[in-house]
């Protein structure tokens, strides 16, 4: 198959949306926003032996993964998702066969959120696979929701139970898309992060960039996933130190009025949970409620991704 | 140098444009366009031993050209560059010093040209250098011109000479932005293309896409480039096959009503020649017209990604 055959292949098995005027086929694809509407842009790669082993995955999982970790970067910005652009490097002994599982992988994400496939170009090479996504979307209800906003005094909140997704979950992420749009049409979200580098590194995130304030998070009210205490019996972390620090959960964490939190009315099918968990306060740093009352400081243990793979 | 302090030094030295609301270091970028303008967007991919090799090349080339060819798709449409977005698979021995190399080679042409450095994310792995760059754009003038509305008896027209840009010019693209912005304010432009697979097989994709179109070329006509007669010396083929299907030249191909080249006053300093070179027609296949009058079938000798690299 070669690269014209495929792209036909890719524009056939992946149609555009209503807003793409010019699709596969040109120079550029000709994309139409909601007149007024500030445009959302996140890009993300994916890479063979630092993301994840392409002996041990299904390529269509590494397809779906791509674009739900960048869905889950829209959801963190209340946004609506519109077009996705896949630049991809293909191992060349199997170049056509892993780029048909990618688009496989990516087609039922895109459907569910009405995602156009717009552009994108495969190549192959003697190196291993990396699949870059850029996706647009578009900001809806009361604008787009950053991560600067936090104010003190504000109720911290997650979508859903944290940590232990390595296990498995990381493969196959549900972006909160419709639970960001629904909140921000029903309150003010202040700042909101999604989940990727672990709870404890992403909320530090939202203090850094609202000013350099602080937090205090209440341990017992922290959701832990079952997967958490599943790891935490592999390696002796305790499952609480997982759902702080795990990466890779793709749920949301955001701040808000505390007041507000009673006019959240999140339809479970969106995100089964949602959960106060602590509190933005003036004093910088980030610190942890224990059982037994005690405060003591929490450090985040971000994850770099310059540095050393899994 | 760590993730995060990479980013900020990006941050830093890439600064936005007065059409990023929110620039890196959210989970988006914030872009905002002028109400009801499409937006249009490209994505290219620069792998090492495929597209360059590391150890003969500066990493800045690689910045400015990865930037460069998706500048000259966004003036293929006529548009007007905005944001690029740039995800990065670095070689982990020499992660940081790359990032900074690809990005100091990036700032003039994006400064040039008004892009403002919107996002994206630098990652360490054990494979070969990868970059990708998202460009997002903006139509302007009369609207983006596509490849498919070529009419039989329209001209065909080039913006400078071809052929030899593999002997060291490929690396240095001067994107044909302005000339496209201005022709498309003078004139109704019908099709137009960017020259990055070679004049006949790009042209070739206009005839395709325009309903199953034929053009005949003029030989005496097309421009060659004084490094096609360099290319052609070293390997025994004509300077004219090199300026016909040699790639990245990055000049522009496109069609217009013959009685409208008169208005075309491009600038020398946008784009040094515009020529005719042909026309349009409706009996499908390409043809050269020789010297001594005969017209002959061309084969444009296509450029595939998928194919073996260099």
């Amino acid at each position: 198959l070669s690269e014209f055959s495929l792209i036909d292949w890719i524009r056939r098995r992946a149609p555009g949306n209503d807003r793409t005027l010019v699709g596969i086929g040109d120079d550029c694809a000709t994309l139409r926003f909601r007149p007024g509407a500030d445009v959302l842009v996140t890009a993300d790669m994916l890479l063979d032996g630092r993301h994840f082993r392409l002996d041990e995955v299904d390529p269509a999982q590494v397809g779906h993964k791509v674009l739900a970790v960048n869905l889950s970067d829209i959801a963190a910005m209340a946004g609506l998702p519109v077009a996705a652009f896949a630049t991809v490097a293909l191992p060349r002994s199997r170049a056509t066969e892993l780029a048909r599982s990618i688009v496989d992988g990516m087609i039922p994400l895109a459907e569910q959120f009405g995602v156009g496939r717009a552009g994108g170009a495969p190549t192959a090479w003697e190196g291993p696979l990396a699949v870059s996504v850029t996706l647009l979307g578009e900001a809806a209800g009361r604008g787009p929701v950053g991560r600067s906003g936090a104010r003190p005094g504000d109720a911290i909140c997650i979508t859903g139970p944290l940590g232990g997704s390595l296990l498995g979950r990381h493969l196959r992420p549900e972006p909160r898309i419709e639970a960001a749009l629904a909140m921000n049409r029903a309150v003010a979200l202040h700042a909101m992060i999604d989940i990727s580098d672990g709870l404890a590194s992403d909320l530090q995130h939202i203090l850094d960039e609202s000013g350099g304030l602080g937090a205090t998070l209440d341990a017992e009210l922290i959701m832990i996933h079952a997967d958490a205490y599943a790891a935490a019996r592999l390696d002796g972390r305790t499952p609480l130190d997982h759902a702080l620090n795990d990466g890779e959960d793709f749920e949301l964490c955001f701040t808000l009025e505390p007041d507000d939190l009673k006019h959240l009315r999140i339809a479970p099918a969106f995100a089964p949970e949602v959960r106060r968990i602590g509190t933005i306060e003036v004093e910088p740093g980030l610190r942890l409620r224990t059982p037994d009352d005690l405060v003591a400081p929490l450090s985040p243990r971000g994850f770099d991704h310059l540095a050393a793979g899994p």
